[in-house]
């Protein structure tokens, strides 16, 4: 079985629907990953849990999701040295554009690679072509989804 | 010589000249604060110590302020069950929405009391404001300083 | 009986199933509250007439919730030097943006502690966090609701 | 000399400067204003008495100047059945799009006439226009207005 | 018969059902109104022509309602000296925001007297209020009409 | 001499140094324009002539600039089947966004062809692009600036 | 039959029954029309294929679709001299202002002639108008429709 | 001397001061660059040579940095599965929130890993993070780097 090289980690259990498949589209490039619901806000201690064990674990990317204030791809910049996808969501009141914000206006020295909001496929893809410089298989796998994408 | 009621955090050196002067509207209203520097980014560890002593220090309130994805009222915010004000600061590139999304839109049970964009003077207000609670003289205080608001 | 520490006033009877669950949340910490349909502009009088008794009534803390054009916590916190929590809330046709900045834009020296677009849980978990410096009880509440939210 | 037809209000002392013009824009149509700064927040009690008083001392039409959570038009129309002209500032962060929504975003039933942001002049053009329907005078006046418009 | 008072133009035929009960709204006050539809794009000689009859014809007030590049309230503003009272509306892809700030950003010379987005009950309001400086009985409705509002 | 093909109009004085060069940059391409100063709001009757007489005088294209609620190339599209270019500048308060969603967003069957804020040289190069159509010379000039642009 | 001189692109199937509809708008005016699903992300090598292959074919006008990011328009305007008439297309999540930007602000030198948010109509009328440069028979054909609309 | 791992691009010689310290910062990561000015609109074949011959040539990493409608990270990704780092940049209008939403709303498929607007500093730190995965000398000077972020 292959080792775990994705964390993906949501705030919350109401966005599980919609960023679940993440798991899938990682695997459709033979890519193995665990799935975490931990609120940066809620859950601070468990967060920084699994940021912090995830490097000896082997660990090399992480996607993180959440909608409004969405301070969670941050707060896990915040402990870890890997690259850290972030997904802003869609919330109830606003369309995004709080939480694209709070992903992407990081500070200087700590970024948050940040993909379209609710655009989970692309945070797995990301993943995979960051992967891809360590793996001639995965490699393969983008390229030949770029061709299948480009038949469309 | 009074204890300290209300921590200050800023998020970036380069804010220190538009923050600094909350502890003198503080001591207006007679209310003694201290003032640091830690980004939730760069620095997670002291932000969160700051943050960890200060309940059994004495401190009743937390001022946060930050720029751009500011996470810092918010990761405050989800270490201490202290009311936590947050002052969203104007960047050099957007005007401050980025900073007033991150630090108002917090989800549900971890909530930032949130000013005005660059709103220092009303953090300080509003600190005062909840702190009369406990005390007859800052509420004397606010009381005079309603007046003279209103003489102009 | 405890007596009424939060006074909640909303602007319009149409925001009443919205809002008033904010006094079932105040009271899981304890906390008694009335709730009053009171709209700045609609009944100017009778508004400053609820926030003017409040305080010899015992209340500590307002939360008022509005839409569009927001001024009910504004107004509230002009005739109060009692904090004020407001909650800008999702109108009919623009997602909330108008409200939040009629609530939060305060000017210097009254200041509206503000929560998110349809903020009503994280109104009542801010006043619970005000009312704690006062309250050993509803400390010990917010330390297990804290608690409580970690675990999920 | 002209009895009082317009009066003016601005929320702060620092916006007489951009503000004051609108009593010479008035006096080319031959119309008496007089002018106050009386903050909605910070004296609603001198604020609402310039208002309850204006009605019966002639006054036919406010104008209302204000940036940031701009509540002063909306204030003063809520006490009075008169029309009243708001005009958003722009702020010291934001562009006036803060200001512009507290002002336009009134509830229905009350009213408030908004002009552009910062849009001073026009502020006297209306209430020219609203006054003319009540004097010949002030009529011809903006019909030689418009023609002097049209010649550029 | 009540003479037409309030000439109300609308700029499509699907806003007629949020807009036609304008009328409705200026009865109330004992208003006679007429209304159009005539877009200022696809009918600007219509238009032109049902502004510039109006005056002679013993129209005192405009209102024009139109969504997206709204320029209807401006187009009719550039014909006469009558105020004009503009209704941005939400349309289909925007929120209305685009209507917003084609209605109330006008040049200086010829304002639009901009109410809320869809705000079709205070156009009719405004009306009244301006049309009340010429007559005692819709002042007198308007009076009844703010007690009924804060009766609520 | 060449005869106009393409006529500019600007809505304000003030927009004369930013959009005057639109002529040099046709000139580049041979094409000869005129160039008039008539707002559609304060000059409607000058604005129309000069669409009027525009198609009949050999004029193939037009090129309209205006801020703020800039109606200008929506009024000259509904007086013409030529096509019509908009550029939205940029006002003294808002960023030109008022003014871009009062050009782009035209109602079905009077399109204007909308140019980036403040993209004058745009408006020039699309000129060409539509009158390269009829004219080889245009468009062999258009090559040759396309390759000049790409040399850098 | 007539020669294509208009190819509509859009990037993306799923935006196929609203753009589809762009043929039937121009086939009023008696313009043919080819119609491509070519995404510039997906297909770089297929768009640009359809881009450089279209003037030798007598393509006088391109329309392109596309939404979020949509950078269609602009990457057809970089391969060729003909006008694009780009369409933004609201997308899941944010309303169109992410296309209407991506598709609007092009830099100076290659123009997309823009359109409003989900305007496909008038995109075909605006292609209508350029090509009437050189058809009369297009020309009076617009000629009627601007009567049409306007008898509405 | 280390080969060249990352490839910059930026899509006009004014942003050139802004961009060119990506690398010096990517240097003190011990990483080698490449800069190259070419522009998505005006340079599309140039552009796409460089990204073609990129990934043979050993580059791992672009960075790609645009304002405006900023097509450059977009148009590279079109052609390569190397990841693209994409740096949104403030406009001489807007703040950037174009140059954002150009870069970051990317389709399903062709991700962008975009940091803030002007962000270049992050855009390196990013690079070093993907890099980092690869390299043991990397690694640690990130966590050196880290360490003196904390250290302030």
């Amino acid at each position: 079985m292959n080792s775990i090289l994705v964390r993906i980690i949501i705030g919350s259990k109401s966005d599980q629907v919609l960023c679940q498949p993440i798991q899938e589209y990682l695997s459709e490039f033979g890519i193995a990953s665990d799935f975490h619901i931990s609120s940066a806000h809620r859950n601070p201690e468990k967060t920084m849990k699994l940021v912090k064990e995830a490097d000896s674990a082997g660990v090399k990317v992480f996607i993180a999701c959440a909608g409004m204030a969405a301070h969670l791809p941050g707060v896990i910049a915040s402990h870890t040295t890997l690259p850290v996808i972030g997904v802003p969501l869609k919330g109830s009141t606003l369309s995004g554009e709080d939480a694209l914000f709070s992903v992407v206006q990081m500070p200087p020295g700590v970024p948050v690679a940040t993909v379209a909001i609710n655009g989970t496929k692309n945070a797995a893809v990301l993943a995979a072509q960051i992967l891809a410089l360590t793996s001639e298989e995965i490699k393969n796998k983008l390229i030949a989804y770029k061709k299948k994408l480009a038949e469309g």
